[in-house]
């Protein structure tokens, strides 16, 4: 639309229809426009493949609804993040093919099918955590990433992440998920050498203050190779690893 | 610059020297250096009369020396806050003219002299927090507002606040700057309808948390009308003040 | 009352009942009193055509409604913010032209009618902003400001923001609602020259602290001409961009 | 008990049935005792006229109905604070003359009616405020001060402060409840020379921080002769201006 | 002044001068200065016999000098807190009489030789607490108040407070000074059934956050009867303290 | 496992099917699985009579159910904290012998009846800390040592601890559990010189912060000797008085 | 003194100089020095062979030399911790025999040669913690026992921990000092069984908040068996490490 | 060392030396050797033409030399971060090769000339940032990465920015470096889609609170693809770029 407006404008003087002050003064006035359009073209083109997330927290069934409707017109694959049950059975209605994962309350519709790539692992210290441990999994494989999971492997289950040592080996990317101490990045980047993305939860009681206490440690991380998101944000973990394993 | 380009493209089209696929091209990745011109030009325009400011804190004096004179080329007046007595000697070897408030630590070079619009008032609670409230009066005067300081007019000098009364009535927006408990903004606007920026300021000790007690204060002012600035922010205070005195 | 006391004793002494140390007696006495008078006539002046504005929470249903009633009685209008529905429906009980805003949970009686002057944007970063947006957008058409509402511009939608420029450049000042990160008020004052009140929202999650992330990001703004008012405060914001409005 | 058994070492000596060695024997290892017992007795006399009071919060009904009962046996008044109406209702059934007042949700079972004495003035800044503040002021009456209330004095209504001049001045202490920004205690301390027991509210939203901000403000308090008791805690308030009062 | 005024109002009116509407037209515009010109007299009558207090922090000594040379000029005696020795220095020059405590860092001229009367106790739990504790001192007595001090009576030297009963069973209020744990006041309370001004300190390591651990250990406190002041305030304890010692 | 697969390795070794360097080589990628495997059984030695311990919550009823199932297989005593009478109830179908504890929302299934051994005092300062305490209390008893409860003996209530010295100068280990001003603790380690396990809990309101208040309370303890344990952590303050108890 | 008092009224009992009445009414008024006594007598008993500990900081070199020699005339050694350079050198000049350890700051007078007992290991996670953990070592010493040290063995270089397994399972009790994110005591812990006393230190920078990040990450170890004390406080942990390790 | 012990084991074995039981039994004590060796090689491997990297900060000049002689002794190049010049001028005595970046305060020995690979971009938001932001470009260019710096590109500078539109297009991940209201990565993950790690600095004042403002805004990014290392730490955001730049 803006690329023929701006054509149009070109070929009136090509044509003489227009003379050089007049379109000079149009075009003045496009860069923003022209911006706008770059960018969403760009966008598309450097998120092909990926899903269109839309965040549910703090909107009502209705809004999501309204928004998942209008992104499936013009996507293979929308994936929904803190999707409640209402409101996958509300999308259910539209889409027949729409899947909800009740851990990690995430949604897709028209699920992808395609292969996936590379190898990202998901650990998490304990079962709490599972659910944004999950949503880390869940929104990786949607942007067409190979994940393997290896849950509930904190402090007090070390060997059971030491058996694990070839899948690990063989990873571009983890991303550890932690509570309470928040430990478990610190600790396996200390033995493996991987590119680690924490994700601290706000699962604890007392001092963790609902995600400060591990936040805080994996920012401290004294292992070098640790990178740190939001409080519970599975979402934003997953997504940075698939930029990452591509 | 970026516009005689715009210009050379046209006309080159215009004189059939250049293709309309061609200029196509050309246009589409002139957008950004458009903007980046635009928002120059625009600002420009928008900043007439107002001064260039330099924030000199975390710079070193031969910085500040060598961003204020490239200013200085291509403005008529330069403001530099938070300047040291050492910086204003640097800059004094080039600007004859250059001028230093100490109390303030604000330097100006080329002091514009036309007359000064409107009425700002700046209110201080204490001497201590003097340093702050000159800032954004300078800062205000170097883009043309008329400023009237009222200083030292805490709870306890309640009375000569209220015998400022006319004055005060006369004012288009007010500039409270408080620390401690940082109460003059919710007291001055229960008496004065009048807009007013708070200022917390960091005087104060223990509980005062270097500026946090005052700032929450203004920021929960029962009283409506009150916005609120950064701590020891007296620059920002000073440049809403005089967009608002417009 | 206080008006007609004062007056009795002038006349009084005009009338010889009374001398002048007893006046002078009566009228020491006086001064809180008229002060009282003074400031509700002062502030009636001040505010002409300004809603008196009832805040809702923490009040019951009943106390509400009482104060409402009161307030109705001398106003021509009576604007009421953070109104459950059950307040309103109490209201129009005896009310008939009693309004309800659903989403900004505004109450408004007897709403004018008279035209709005001026021109205050609303910007808001997210879709879940919007209730804290619309608050302000209220507050300040009932104040008589011309508003426009431009919703759910974050750094995702960029374009929006720069497609909207021509409807910003005539703008007195904007009002940027924005949580999570908080960094809309920030671009937007980086692009436009004009006075923003940013209002952070306690939209998010993690460590979002409930607004407090928002908040300071809006407070140590890089971009001069920011000030900002107490999280979630929509109100606040409405009611000072009215002020400077004017 | 303990009395006795020191009698009977006495007498034991005197009787010469037991020598002094073994006496000092056998007193040396009393003291804690003696001093539980001396400890008692003291604070018996200390709290003569003032009531037991049980704190409520986090004690379940049945609890605190077996602690009312208990203390009714040995004293003339029982006070309890943050009692629900369950609570009450409990009480009724063994005390007829059980008191619940809903608002401050305080309850007094056999309520004592000698005359008040001195005069303690409670004012609190908003509505909200009074359910703080009745606690304040029927602690202060239970333990036989004259309390009188000033509500809503904020400084929206600083007029109304201020025509309440003559009272205040009669005060021996003053009991200021306020939330939100907690400017009211530097106020009154600003105008009037009493000294302030301010009390801090969790009135408030955003980055009133339950209560956090209010405190702040009056520990910074720039006027002297304020001092401060935990948030929302109108029963310390009401005690400590009860001591002071006498 | 102000009176003077109002005076010569009423006069032209008795006089027929002036017509009751211009009189009540002039008064109607008075009253603040009235205000104003009455607080300050109610002030004067409150603070007789009390120092006027010089706080120094923050201030320049020069800046000092001429506060404490104008208020030498109409008082009897000017005290100063948190001096410095220079401060002192400089006073020297013009006052003889000038005296300087070292330890609290006040500095008395023309100090009152009346008779202290009343008993305040102020108790610090360490050695390092004594800074603040004789601030508290030195006011109370500057104000008039008989004042003892028992030190260095924390947790460790329990005996040594309990020796001390029988002086602090006749003092009228306390003044406990405490850093790093702040239980001395609780423990004080519990022991002794008089009301108490807690003092937190800045003195500590790690997690007493320079006062924040002792403030909030006092605001908590489980005894009734405490109330806090500012982090190191001895100056607001043992004014607040004189008020009540009174 | 593991273990069978070191010992094919030896026996082709032995048995000259895998020459020196091929069993090397295999050997040199066992080490983690080795690791596991001691671990496991070193742990299992150690923790000899010690309960297996399920922490319940952020735990379904299902997941606690099937934990509790698969430890009770292979040990002899299970403890759960943090239970709700659902869990217990879920559990007692497969269990007869199933115990819950009200209080302490703890649960014990196969409940050992050896000997209880050593001495570990528990205290609590309120009523409101009894679940806390009792925590503290159920663990050490499950790992086998000896407990004795003294509740209730806040600073008011000095003088019951003081009636028990004799039973607490018997203890190896105390647990001081408190909340609000949190200054039990080192009122007892100021009296007694043992170790104290110190417990902040979450009872109280206002400025206690949910537990932050007593937890800094005790951190900075002025008296040695303490050391403390995360905000309502009963079972851990438990179980380290059971290590030390041996 | 006490004793001599309690003694000669025993006496006149015995010698009928005094009645049972009068002697009982003098003793009940005695308890309080009795306590004092009994607990200075108690004290001394209890820390028998234990040394005397002064904590220097806040404390200015007169004042520690006053009291070290106070002390070192009734004690058979003297620890001083947090001791400067100059401090030594004024202690030197009395006592030939004093040490002082560059690294924790600590002086001992009169070192106690007697055999250590037990086992205390002091770990800690870098080289920049060191400081800490010789404090926590040489305080156990002097109070008896033997300790060892294993020195930086961070995440880092977890094989260096591994390689000291058979010294640390001989072990009653570690001490694991940490910065930064404070992981190794959860480490340790859920390697070991080990009781452990946590000691996070203020080394660091950024999110390590002076010590904060490694507390709360230590105070919310998943692993029980992790008891904490305060920022830097190696002291207490070495005076716990040792009163556990008899 | 190791190696040779488990050699032995089989060459016992496989010469009969030692039956296949003994051998078991020999092999099941070794695996914390035989992990600390394995963890050693492992990480030598991971860390090929990486270099090691020194932390100075919080070490003596003494210790830094001793560290960084060792260290070059068995590495080609080694880095050193938060050096002070003077511990550039001792290394230089030993290593004439040695580099210092007065910038960054990183030190270079026997730096390493090999081609640097792949893209990485390191952007800044002020001049202020330019030490942390130099941090990490130094330390991904030790690692072997080609690294390009786009400094000073704040809000403000929006413009260049954009015009640098093309190289960044051709990065693989970049690194984005701001204090004060840190608002920079969010802005350019709006426009680019890259990967990118967010550093805050403690460059800014008051409500910036050294740091935190940035660090939280960089967390609540509501644009994807962010992650966060701690405030200051140039060096984690460099390593891990160069990990995933690889």
């Amino acid at each position: 639309m803006q690329e023929s407006q701006i054509r149009k404008i070109i070929k009136n003087v090509a044509s003489r229809k227009m003379d050089a002050g007049e379109a000079m003064k149009e075009l003045k006035f496009l860069p923003f426009e022209d911006l706008s359009f770059a960018k969403l073209d760009h966008h598309r083109a450097l998120r092909k493949g990926f899903p269109e997330v839309v965040f549910c927290q703090n909107k009502t069934t209705k809004q999501v609804a309204a928004i998942v409707k209008k992104l499936a017109e013009r996507n293979s694959q929308v994936l929904a993040t803190r999707a409640t049950e209402e409101m996958f059975n509300e999308a259910r209605k539209h889409f027949k093919n729409a899947q909800y994962n009740e851990i990690s309350k995430t949604m897709i519709i028209n699920k992808n099918k395609k292969l996936k790539k590379g190898r990202i692992i998901v650990l998490s210290a304990g079962t709490s955590d599972m659910p944004v441990a999950e949503e880390a999994a869940v929104v990786a494989e949607a942007m067409g990433s190979h994940v393997e999971r290896i849950y509930d492997v904190g402090v007090a289950g070390l060997h059971r992440l030491l058996s694990s040592k070839e899948k690990i080996d063989d990873a571009n990317v983890l991303v550890v998920v932690a509570g309470m101490d928040g430990v478990l990045p610190s600790v396996v980047s200390g033995i493996f050498g991987k590119p680690i993305i924490a994700v601290p939860t706000s699962v604890g009681y007392g001092a963790s203050f609902k995600g400060i206490a591990p936040l805080l440690t994996m920012l401290n991380s004294c292992s070098p190779g640790v990178v740190v998101v939001n409080i519970d944000n599975g979402f934003g973990a997953g997504y940075f690893a698939s930029l990452v394993n591509k």
